[in-house]
């Protein structure tokens, strides 16, 4: 529970109303999750809203605010419900047009003939951005300030995730262990409390499980610190031993 | 893109640091934003933020305000690291305490011999609260105001829906049609942001696929009126129809 870490933190804004609708099942929180995981990031918060320049706008100018870096993820096309990087633009009162880099590389993408205005579209950002480069399909991303803009296709951002690294400065990387018990929560909750508040550096979360007819509860310890975590892990084992409660991974 | 049936608003709060830490895939936003279609009620925003009692505070005082109904899921079981019950009857200054029918039921579910502490404490929520019952697994949720407060485990939270629905008044009902078709995005961003500007009480919205080596574009129409969706429906088949684009779904 402890707040480890907390100054590299991260915040992702998730646009699209496909997402909000229950069209979509998003799957990028975790992948960048991951991603930051690995570069000792603490991702602090997710929002989740619609393609209403006026709620991004108002949106990342809070967030970014608040946390160290701001991952944006979708409304980067060519079609007239992607408006992120209008938006960006807006947001700090930046010129938008033809970014000359971006330009450039997709018309060599698609070739004179092909790069149509909806492909220009994807050429325009806030004109000073750094163009975060896209090995899948082409149209870049940008980044403005803190602001990482993504698009929303899972495996288009994912090839993107590589590239960005060097751009990003991560912190002490959150290291983690997980017991799984085929107990239910009631039974580990006080000893569970008491671990807790001996190891303070440790977040420790606990999670029921109900799958394919097996009940059971994992304990998850999340820790910048190895040492942290391996003794209050031996105090968990301790105690599960103690009640004869079976570990089961 | 218009903001038809905003006044039938709604919005999330996903309390959970193992979906922030990229352990846990949500899947609960796609099953209440369903839940909330069939009502006529539309999700406008979803935050996930993580077990910290500060931050579920200041969330749910704010989007309370903004929205007629507010859901949270996760946090409200047993151990020490569910403190949404807690964190919500302290936003409002109410009292947080074994709630009387709460702990009757659980009593009664659990039999008095194996009503243990871990157990109790999911009768503690703010006493005045009222409940939403759990046919899966006895620990109910709560409302208070118009905060509904849901369990984290999706098969638990699904069950639970449905009980709830007498407590909601929805809006009209968001009709939608899909229609996909093999091409690319900049194909089609001109003439479909006319029939955009055409029919502004439709929501038009484009996604681009790539799936099983297949390449596509979704353009799904949402609107609680059936007759723009038709027309504007019948504008898009015509402009595919005449550039050649092949539908495929």
């Amino acid at each position: 529970m402890k707040k480890d870490n907390n100054k590299v933190n991260a915040a992702i804004i998730i646009i699209g109303n496909e997402i909000l609708s229950g069209r979509t099942q998003d799957v990028n929180v975790v992948a960048i999750s991951e991603w930051l995981n690995e570069l000792g990031i603490k991702l602090n918060e997710v929002r989740i809203i619609p393609d209403v320049q006026k709620k991004i706008i108002k949106t990342i100018k809070e967030i970014r605010r608040q946390h160290k870096y701001v991952f944006t993820t979708g409304g980067i096309g060519p079609t007239h419900d992607d408006i992120t990087a209008r938006s960006v633009a807006k947001a700090f009162n930046l010129t938008y047009g033809y970014h000359k880099q971006a330009y450039a590389l997709l018309e060599k993408y698609y070739g004179k003939d092909a790069f149509n205005l909806g492909r220009k579209k994807m050429a325009k950002m806030p004109t000073k951005a750094k163009l975060i480069l896209n090995p899948t399909s082409g149209a870049p991303g940008f980044n403005i300030y803190n602001i990482f803009c993504l698009p929303g296709v899972p495996s288009i951002l994912k090839s993107m995730l590589g590239g960005l690294k060097n751009e990003i400065v991560g912190g002490k990387k959150v290291l983690n262990k997980t017991i799984t018990l085929k107990t239910v929560e009631s039974e580990i909750a006080r000893p569970l409390e008491k671990v807790q508040n001996n190891y303070k550096k440790v977040e420790i979360g606990s999670y029921p499980f109900f799958k394919k007819g097996r009940l059971g509860v994992s304990i998850v310890l999340r820790s910048t610190e190895k040492k942290q975590i391996d003794l209050s892990y031996k105090q968990i084992v301790n105690f599960i031993k103690k009640k004869k409660i079976e570990i089961v991974g």
